[in-house]
């Protein structure tokens, strides 16, 4: 599973979101990969219109129907087309019990729930709400320069091995080759945005990943 | 200048975004007054795609095109169709230099907007970074069943002489007298909510404050 | 199964029509029956977009991607949301090696063909074509007010006989007990058009006909 | 005024569509031309979601609401955007009473009309139902290689003479220098399909005929 994060870059934003969409979806049906892209809510719903394959948000908050303006509601992006959703990125922290209720929440959606976790210890606390995927960012790793492959390899082997759930490497995958490490050490899959969103081209970026994922 | 905020309640999320905008569209063509719905960002595009009176968002992060996961961005939500936001409501605050900056964002996009504050003296801070609108929430008015007419009018004459800015009345208003004296102490608006969202016919209801408007 | 045909009713049309799917796909949900609604091409997308029951084009021209001005394109109404197509249909008649066309195509993208024909004749003609339905319009009972239960079922029966595909009766549907008498009969569904879409409870009335196809 | 046809070409269809709408809308934009993009009725829609220039039908059946299965209705091409439509185009004709009726029934709307005539006398007869604008497709210049500039300018001048309306060319516009021609010559604008879908660069073909129309 190759999650593309779309975060709010300018290239996967609006009409951008949906074209990127759409080389996803190609990249997906030439490699037999599985791929799915998280879109800005507010993109959510013609992304799905686009594309077959899933879409998911970024982020929900952790609220039912009700007096929340401005909060990003699950059942809204559900409505609109998403699958799934991440939770608890780096880039939009969460509280314990509330990773919980939205993992929870997904759940009773029938959304995917693919929680972020900063290190092994996050990742084993969150475990326990059972959500479908965990995705580690080894801190070693994020926004560097660093494959985690002529890093250190055992980061990846070590969540695997520590947290009971479906891990995803969410930082330090910068081509086939992490992938394939990733994967030979037990990653069910992995978590990008800016290696494939800002890539001279994403579609080869994505078949590169794609192709060491098979 | 009427503002109906969809919050995330069930009766306007989704499919039932785009009723209850359509019942506000024929509200505002057979009244002639001016009513703008806040929609989650999930659905401003259908509803903005099935509406043509103006849609605003209900909220916006301070950030800009980048890595940004789960933040909500105004360049998205403006090519999704939102003509404005709400910004600093009580549900979603900000801080004062992200109110600042959200206001120029949204100038810059030619986007409306209209920041909320909590009483006079946010009021006045707000209103020097120039925003469209401000909606004051006279603290002693929120959620409750008391009507602005017949508890403090004082109240809204007080804000309209203190914030140098166009004033939205965003509490209290319960019916055409609410609006009527609210228009006659100078205020330029009305924010309202779960009195339109959640009334037995939303038609009536925002028929009685848009005839009240004229 | 069960078609609804929005044909270009007001009711149905527009907003209007993204309403009646999703009535339709409440029906659906709470009898379980199979129902199909079939959009005008200009609101296909927005109906696919709202609701999760099959959505049908009315019509599809025997064009390919070209220069065909004006012409309804299978492959855009695949790409909004279509899942398969009613062809032939007595208000939008084809000629026969038009009929072949269509159905082929339609199989070419993986989208249901849902034949119409005036008569058994015209049905065994068509039927050599290998669509996936065939809806039979008894030519005495289009239109009427003559319910095909208590007019001539032995219409629905010799239909069924003669023609070697699965029939859907398209006349003469009323009540659930047409239904039920045209289920007996060995037809494997209906194709209903004002009496849903012009019901004073489309609801009910399609109630009343979903479960009757149990 | 440019005119581009999307045809059903593949080019123009779905998501193709939209980017080649965005595509006129840039070249709209830097060149200060008036561009409309006329779409499958399919694809009216999201084009008009994701552009903010006219988008119009390119054909629209004599109907009106009704039981009119697989027919092209105005009033629901205009819910989904639309703001004009092509009427009696050389690929998709009506009989003269129909091109009356619909372009009352646009005039109706409040949307523009384009005529299409095969030739002055066609155009002489559609210019009593009063259309917004006729376009003409002189015989000897369709679907050719020749220019209109360098076969017979004189063919325009007499359609504008001759014809009491906003004449649009089109047919024979292959470069800048046609469309200066047809200006000169008294043109109000022109109609364009394959010249601008199926070019090389969309933009480049486009700009070379929006700067000549300035």
């Amino acid at each position: 599973m190759i999650i593309v994060n779309f975060k709010t870059y300018r290239e996967a934003t609006g009409s951008n979101a949906v074209r990127l969409a759409e080389i996803c979806e190609q990249v997906a049906k030439k490699t037999g990969a599985g791929i799915t892209v998280a879109a800005q809510a507010a993109d959510v719903r013609s992304v799905a219109d686009f594309v077959s394959i899933p879409v998911f948000a970024q982020h929900i908050d952790a609220v039912d129907y009700g007096a929340h303006t401005g909060a990003t509601l699950a059942e809204a992006l559900h409505e609109a087309g998403a699958s799934g959703s991440l939770i608890n990125h780096s880039e939009q922290r969460l509280e314990l019990r509330q990773v919980d209720a939205c993992v929870k929440k997904l759940k009773s959606l029938g959304m995917t729930s693919v929680a972020c976790a900063a290190n092994d210890e996050e990742g084993m606390n969150i475990a326990r709400f059972g959500p479908d995927y965990i995705a580690v960012e080894p801190p070693e790793l994020i926004g560097g320069a660093v494959s985690v492959s002529t890093a250190k390899p055992e980061l990846i082997s070590n969540s695997v091995k520590k947290i009971r759930c479906n891990v995803l490497v969410g930082a330090g995958i910068k081509n086939g080759n992490d992938v394939a490490i990733a994967k030979k050490l037990g990653a069910r899959g992995i978590l990008v945005a800016s290696g494939i969103v800002k890539a001279a081209s994403p579609e080869r970026a994505l078949t590169e990943l794609a192709e060491a994922m098979k």
